[in-house]
């Protein structure tokens, strides 16, 4: 992945992991992820290395500049000299003549990133335009060179097209195909999943194990090669048996999305109530489409009268447990089920940090409460972290609460 | 970066934009980024080239487990020997018997594991423990390398101790002290920003360059060696006449932040009244401690019905024009005002997609409207992208919306 905003940490790279994960779901086995700037010598040592695998993918830095020079060094590492497409230059001048007159700028000022732009390694394959740059397949003896833009959003749209061409259609199907397995947990200790993993027989021997936790869920993902069925089933069946009592999920959906199909499943809406994670939890439940089938809405009670006027939460529960209470939580689910007409109503208060913790309320302490038409669960926890990995905790906790509410009340309709 | 969940993609690297930003705060030149999973091979390779720079940066494998193998391969780089390190030893075993106990299990299970993590290359210097593995600073002939845990909270807890040891201030106090300049715009076009830096003489000569595109705002960052200040100050000068329509910052602030400060200076407080972001505009500007001096809640009404009740938009106003109009995001904003008791009220409506567009309310449409006691600003915008780029851009616009209004309307008290 090239760019100086990259390596200077201005910006985290995002196509690193994307491609990772599609290596990954195709099969591949992802050895490396390099961040360079735009330095020659850097892009030069890092094509080199790259160029030592059966598949590299490259993304950025083929814009029109003098400063983009990731075709020509990918070239050079390669061994190969550069000849103008002129087809794909035709495509290329189009696009920036409809740009130079939307900008009401000559079109000479871009002749010459444009020629730039359709100058290609000999034999390479063009994807076509993403924007004006277009994305290059190049296959060398030993290694598939992928080329593509950095603006992800670019890159995803010409990253399919890079897996119908034939080079990369044929590193593909020399990957061995492999079963994956996904399992979900969440709340056990890591060093509890370490130890099942160990009673397993930990990875290895055609089985390899990924653990990733993240807000108190640990993600386990097998990945199985050809011949090893047997020990990944044995494998995935002990973790479930040592670990059942927290495994919430053997697919990839994320709590907001397993938490919206439990309550279409039911036929039952949603609203949040929140105070310390600010929306967070609306925000995530939204960032799901189709969420507008369950989700009605959220009050986020930052200020505490708001709390009394808005969520109906008493003026004597406030003064007598504070607003960070169970008692102030059970009422802002109550409340916002109530104004909001939703089914289920979720709250979250909290002392979030960094300052306005006590000893009796420390920084950290969450307040969690659902209720919803045949029932209510609650829960006091005390998450450990920075404010940022409160927030994001407390809204994991939230999301989960609904969850296990749904799942022991309620079978689907 | 280590770790086999990192370059599969799992989970995006978080360590390495960090420990580069921080590099770059401290007037270093971050070369490379490198991520590997945990395969020795990979691992050592990779040491091997970091050990090539002045200043190395590892994280993680510095786990108990047989997998944890980034002391052992930096060493083994290196050329040194490994030693127990018995102060250390014990120091670990004091927090593995403490584990153990609270696990209920027998101490015997972890002395392995607390070895091994005792186990340093000759000569390294121990930065203390963050968990049960320490920080470790290795000097070696020409590079120096800071090994840190890979969580991201146990690393910024040691990187810190780092700092203050004497190989590593050696090598900091080599680096240059370079100037920074720090220009922050919303809404041109990048390419009118890049013409701003050709006419300027571009990057180079002393001053670096980084722009960083993000939600429709431009970060320009600029880098200036000693001996170039005049060419830094020069750059700096013609980008602030060429865009200074669009200049909001000149510090790292957020948004959110500046937003903040604003309403904070005048004595202001701050609503929102969401849809199609679904809380998070709240959720940012929530993220900045001290908020609730300025915050006073949200109200997320994803449901029409809920726009209605609880913001009180007229039936009238979302039958004649749509939850989807300026009409309606007026109300949002005055209702919110009302409700929350705000001086400020900002509302944001739109179509966030994939579904939900039509040919005269497309995916991507947007309204904006900020009300205060001096005035209101809307907006009405088209913003490309996907369903999470149109939410962040959003989100983004409507803090540059209060932005403007409280810079036009009003000055500090």
């Amino acid at each position: 992945m090239t760019g100086s905003e990259l390596v200077r940490g201005e910006r985290a790279d995002r196509n690193g992991p994307f491609l990772a994960a599609e290596a990954v779901r195709l099969g591949l086995d992802p050895a490396r992820i390099t961040v360079v700037g735009d330095r020659p010598e850097d892009l030069e040592q890092a094509f080199r290395q790259g160029l030592e695998a059966d598949l590299c993918l490259v993304t950025g830095g083929l814009g029109p500049t003098h400063d983009d020079r990731t075709i020509e060094l990918v070239a050079r590492a390669a061994g190969r000299e550069l000849v103008v497409d002129d087809a794909l230059e035709q495509e290329i001048e189009g696009v920036s003549r409809m740009f130079a007159a939307r900008l009401g700028r000559p079109y000479e000022d871009f002749a010459r990133g444009v020629r730039k732009q359709a100058t290609l390694p000999v034999g390479a394959l063009s994807l076509g335009l993403a924007g004006t740059a277009p994305g290059v397949v190049l296959d060398t003896s030993g290694c598939v060179v992928v080329v593509l833009p950095g603006p992800p959003r670019e890159l995803r749209r010409l990253w399919p097209r890079a897996l119908e061409t034939d080079p990369v259609r044929r590193v593909l199907e020399r990957a061995p195909p492999r079963e994956r397995v996904v399992l979900r947990f969440y709340g056990p200790p890591e060093s509890g999943v370490a130890e099942a993993l160990a009673e397993a027989g930990g990875d290895g021997d055609g089985v390899e194990v990924t653990i990733c936790a993240r807000e108190f869920e640990i993600h386990v993902d097998l990945v199985v090669e050809p011949g090893a069925e047997e020990r990944g089933a044995a494998l995935a069946r002990i973790m479930r048996e040592r670990l059942g009592k927290y495994l919430f999920s053997e697919d990839e959906r994320t709590i907001a999305e397993i938490v919206l199909d439990l309550c279409r499943a039911r036929g039952l809406t949603l609203a949040t109530a929140e105070s310390c994670t600010g929306g967070m939890v609306a925000a995530r439940l939204t960032g799901v489409p189709g969420a507008s089938d369950v989700f009605r809405g959220s009050i986020v009670a930052y200020a505490n009268d708001v709390k009394a006027t808005e969520l109906g939460v008493s003026e004597e529960v406030l003064a007598t447990y504070g607003a960070v209470s169970s008692e102030t939580a059970a009422a802002m689910a109550h409340g916002v089920r109530a104004r909001l007409g939703a089914d289920l109503g979720v709250a979250v208060t909290g002392v979030a940090g960094p300052g306005g913790g006590t000893e009796e309320k420390p920084v950290g302490l969450v307040l969690v409460h659902v209720a919803g038409p045949d029932g209510e669960e609650a829960r006091r926890t005390e998450l450990p972290g920075d404010r940022e990995m409160i927030r994001g905790r407390a809204t994991a906790a939230s999301l989960h609460l609904v969850r296990r509410l749904l799942e022991s009340r309620h079978t689907s309709t």
